[in-house]
């Protein structure tokens, strides 16, 4: 039997969350954190309801991953996000030592790669995973934000 | 009459913070947000006690003055903090597009200009602000530790 529990079973479980947040008129990016197959924290941006800037998805996941665990850190997790992470998000993965985080659509402009910022040495990335599902969803969300 | 309202007197301020933070067995880092000479918000460092590495004193700062002020944008604020903001601080206070930043000491290793992390090019910082008392006060932290 195949191991369902694949980069794209999570990445689905992300994209939920995104779609979730495009339902409430937030920009749709989502998150899940994954230890041992098995998803401990789901969030998506939550920015314009909260008014808080820091309400990525990705900081939402990790407070609450480590509520989960019980400690700060996230050795042994993986963060599954729709989107590229920002420098913020990127700054907060590197303190968190998680030891690997999956993204699915880049962004070009304020991603962390384009920015610079540093994640943790021992930590491992992914990117592209169900990359075109990822980016429709925000090229839709701008679409009619516009209309 | 001289204005008593200068840098120094914000920052002492945010120092008084980082000491509550000492108290609590943080590091001890503290901050507060200025809008027309009046504090809206006041924080610190509480990343041991919440078990979240995104529990540093400016998140919290931010978060908080931006519920004051019903908005997510700190147009108009001045972020005081004891310590050089890290990548994840600086990447939040580029969101909030904050007017101004003044830090105390600075942090050749993790601060956010060492780690090359972009500010919103409408803030202006400023710093070495009470630099030797907010540096001490990290010091002696670290120096009980290793007791």
């Amino acid at each position: 039997m195949e191991n369902i529990f694949t980069d794209d079973y999570f990445m689905r479980k992300a994209l939920q969350e995104a779609e979730t947040a495009f339902e409430k008129d937030e920009i749709p990016v989502g998150a899940v954190v994954v230890i041992n197959d098995k998803v401990i924290a789901r969030s998506h941006n939550l920015t314009e309801l909260l008014h808080d800037v820091t309400a990525h998805a990705e900081m939402q996941a990790i407070t609450s991953a480590a509520n989960f665990l019980g400690g700060k850190y996230l050795t042994g997790c993986t963060l599954y996000v729709t989107l590229e992470p920002c420098q913020m998000c990127a700054g907060a993965l590197y303190w968190s030592q998680v030891s690997k985080i999956v993204f699915g659509a880049s962004d070009e402009q304020r991603g962390y790669r384009a920015m610079g910022t540093k994640l943790h040495p021992k930590t491992e990335v992914v990117h592209g995973i169900m990359a075109e599902e990822c980016s429709d969803l925000v090229t839709s969300f701008f679409k009619k934000k516009r209309r």
